[in-house]
């Protein structure tokens, strides 16, 4: 399935995580904040490269861009809704909310390297399980910028133990989303105390011979907007991505 | 040498162009400009990574951050003072003309990969020659943002023709500090008319057997300045870099 047709289906109601869908195309974490905070976010995310690659910013106002030639309103499977720094909502379109002020941040999703770590042989759980990534809140802080500040937040994909060098050498030439694990092994080392209560996604079943590998994550911004808790924020839902049309081969080194 | 070291040479008023300084560190182009032209600026930058890539920001009125722990407006050899467009001074020091609404922009620059390039067996001829590489304004555009706009900039280096996919591929490893060619050969491509008459920077010789190859260039924002005609800002001279602390392999992927 291409990107455009999928977002069509978005935008028509079906409600999915998107792990899997339109093999080979990019898929982005959607952010967006009122204009006067833009400023303080797009330097947390430039601060941040890690776990916030900006992949494209839509000035205020915009709706597309290069990347996604619809609506970034309608064609997400499920966003988020934030006021103060709360949750407020979970719809399937957001246009009743829009406001104008809005500037939308796409951010690189690790989703894009998941048909390379499968050419090379590395089995992706979550899609096997049929379940969506897991992802965890760390007690590793991001940089500051201005008024944004928040923990880094991870995803989860159990490797077999012989194929963790390999999945770390083809997610590194993958820097534009997210790129090399930040830790491969206990989880403990992240603060992470259980890994069957993932704080986003599904908990994701380790086999014989697993070993958990943790990639940044593109909802370390929505863990910021919860911290700093500015008065409106709209994000796609965790693991309900916006897919672009742009090829996942672009963002390979 | 190390980077604090030559950082208190240019501090102490060594001019000089900073090609082959400080093997194995990191040096990055500087751009500062008022507050209320940063987010266009930002912007630009990261919808125009290639020729722009932000290694760190210095929000209003910091004259130093985690890359180089010195003073920002005295570390660099020579500077160029921008009013409305128009360059108004090269000077050493910019204390006397440094504003607290400035935001500074530290871009990669691609002296960082010639060590890589060096090690690989590519000669770096404009060290060889004992001049400042040379920099070509292109008629390629970048991608607008707000109101910042301008030429694609490119640097230049000679390479004989058996090395060109080496030096290809060893710059690629480096997209944090321009990446891989932009373009390879015939000057005319990129809208230039004379290699021995480059826009910044030295003209290079090219040895028997050397075909041109193209880098994109951090002068770029330079060149945007020049066009958009921000009413004040402060850069580097081209080719007289922010020497930092951070080691090239920080940003080999």
């Amino acid at each position: 399935m291409i990107p455009s047709d999928a977002r069509a289906r978005f935008r028509d109601g079906l409600v999915t995580p998107t792990s899997g869908w339109c093999d080979g195309y990019t898929q982005a974490n959607l952010i967006s904040v009122p204009r006067d905070l833009a400023w303080d976010f797009l330097l947390f995310a430039q601060r941040n490269p890690k776990p916030c690659p900006v992949l494209d910013v839509l000035d205020a106002g915009e709706v597309a861009g290069p990347l996604a030639d619809g609506d970034i309103r309608t064609d997400v499977p499920r966003y988020r809704v934030w006021v103060d720094g709360e949750l407020a909502a979970e719809p399937t379109d957001v246009r009743d909310v829009w406001r104008p002020d809005l500037v939308s941040f796409l951010i690189g999703c690790s989703f894009t390297f998941e048909r390379a770590l499968s050419q090379a042989g590395v089995p992706i759980r979550h899609v096997e399980q049929g379940v969506n990534v897991a992802m965890y809140r760390t007690s590793w802080r991001c940089r500051d910028a201005g008024a944004v500040t928040g923990p880094l937040v991870v995803s989860m994909r159990p490797v077999p133990a012989g194929l963790v060098e390999t999945a770390a050498a083809v997610t590194a030439r993958f820097p534009a989303v997210h790129g090399a694990p930040v830790h491969v092994g206990d989880p403990a080392e992240l603060g992470i105390a259980d890994l069957d209560a993932p704080d986003h996604g599904d908990p994701v079943r380790l086999e014989p011979g697993d070993v958990p590998v943790f990639w940044a994550c593109g909802v370390t911004p929505q863990e910021a907007v919860m911290e700093s808790r500015p008065p409106f924020a709209i994000t796609h839902a965790p693991g309900h991505m916006l897919i672009t049309d742009a090829r996942d081969a672009t963002y390979r080194v």
